[in-house]
């Protein structure tokens, strides 16, 4: 089975897109409610968190594993790969791909929490492959919970999404990366706010071609997963709001299902 | 001494107002950063860990315990209550008291985090002492966040205040609780939301009102008590972040000590 965990539900946008590209394999998901969010936390605690998230998928079945949270991903992927023998695949690697492999993006901004924009991957990774690109980043940790609380088309979202996102307007950015599984849900805004000419890239369509890739150039892995089309949403808390949202953003989650930590 | 316990360090109004009370008392504060916020958890979780916030303190020597946040105080007092013996205080029946004993409040308005008002801890103990008296409440599950941002003045702040307030305001509330210990941060502007003349009745005062009368009444319990006006601040994560808002808050909270869980 395919495990992805995320600090909470955001990371559902990663199984989507995933479960879109991917749909005839199980799929297994944690999301850590009763931790969340991870963004605002120390690197210390998170690589904490995204171990024991780990273990809890692999206790389930889980043979490869997908870090749907770019918190996790950007502060925990060394600690998870040297804790964990097998295909570890993260929602970094993809986006600066994207980003690296075409002329296009000269002027790139990355937007995300404050622990993945303080742990300068996506910075790192970019000038290492590509020194002539310009990269600007700016938190904007105030999105994940207006997502989670569903204010998605709210005057004053608009608002918050535009007073983040000036600074890189001011950059000229050519490319928007979106560093945060939650911001996906935000896209149409973003979109208007940064300006029709900027190329958004959104980490979880970017991974979920790199694991569809992954798994038709190993067969002998790829014939191991179960392919049934069944996917699991596992939870640390539930409430009647978490079930609610989980719900409109995948279908599948409409039966969460609690681990108790 | 006195430990005071709170889903990460919006419980300091707590400890400042005590501290202003009972300056020489001293005073242990466990913030769970590692986990905040509660306000969005389940009652199920945030009973578990209002049990381990309270080892942490007890294991420190706290002989009394304040729990100093009001999600915390709405669904775990009882099962703390239950599990620890001893002197256990908590925000909400303090604020309870002073909306009941003056004949001025007959309709009350509560704000809070999402998990204090699904918990209906306000409105029943109000109702109890005084059917009379109307109720009314507004989850603001935004304002912790926004507090936690150091968003304390800004345009979006006061917009997103103006808009969980205005139901509130078509009831013409004469009396508003502040249900949660971020919101003393954000009292002004509350203030000018809902108009000068609601009263408004900040949790974190009532309450070190309560703890001082009630060691002035029990003077075997005070002389036990520690008094060389120490003040300790425990958080279970620490990021440069959340340094920096606990000195925003209290002075006394310049230098934050680890604990991990």
């Amino acid at each position: 089975m395919i495990g992805i965990f995320d600090s909470g539900i955001g990371g559902l946008t990663v199984a989507r897109a995933l479960i879109k590209c991917l749909p005839e394999y199980d799929i297994l998901y944690f999301g850590d409610t009763a931790r969340t969010p991870y963004g605002t936390k120390s690197p210390e605690t998170v690589i904490q968190y995204a171990i024991e998230d780990a273990k809890i998928l692999i206790e389930k079945g889980a043979q490869i594993l997908v870090v749907g949270c770019n918190t996790a991903s950007s502060v925990a992927t060394e600690k998870l790969r040297e804790s964990f023998d097998m295909p570890i695949f993260e929602v970094i690697s993809p986006a600066v791909h994207e980003v690296v492999s075409n002329n296009r993006g000269k002027r790139v901004g990355i937007i995300g929490t404050r622990a993945t924009v303080n742990s300068n991957v996506y910075q790192d990774k970019i000038k290492a492959a590509r020194p002539d690109i310009k990269v600007f980043t700016a938190p904007c940790p105030l999105l994940v919970p207006l997502v989670e609380e569903g204010w998605l088309n709210r005057g004053e979202t608009r608002k918050i999404v535009k007073r983040y996102l000036y600074p890189l307007k001011l950059k000229q950015i050519d490319t928007l990366i979106l560093g945060c599984t939650h911001y996906p849900l935000l896209k149409e805004i973003i979109q208007a706010k940064i300006g029709k000419r900027v190329k958004i890239i959104d980490s979880s369509e970017t991974l979920s071609g790199t694991v569809k890739n992954f798994l038709a150039g190993n067969t002998h892995i790829a014939n191991r997963l179960s392919k049934k089309g069944t996917h699991r949403i596992f939870v640390s808390d539930i409430t009647n709001h978490i079930q609610k949202l989980a719900s409109t953003i995948l279908k599948d989650a409409n039966k969460l299902e609690h681990i108790k930590l």
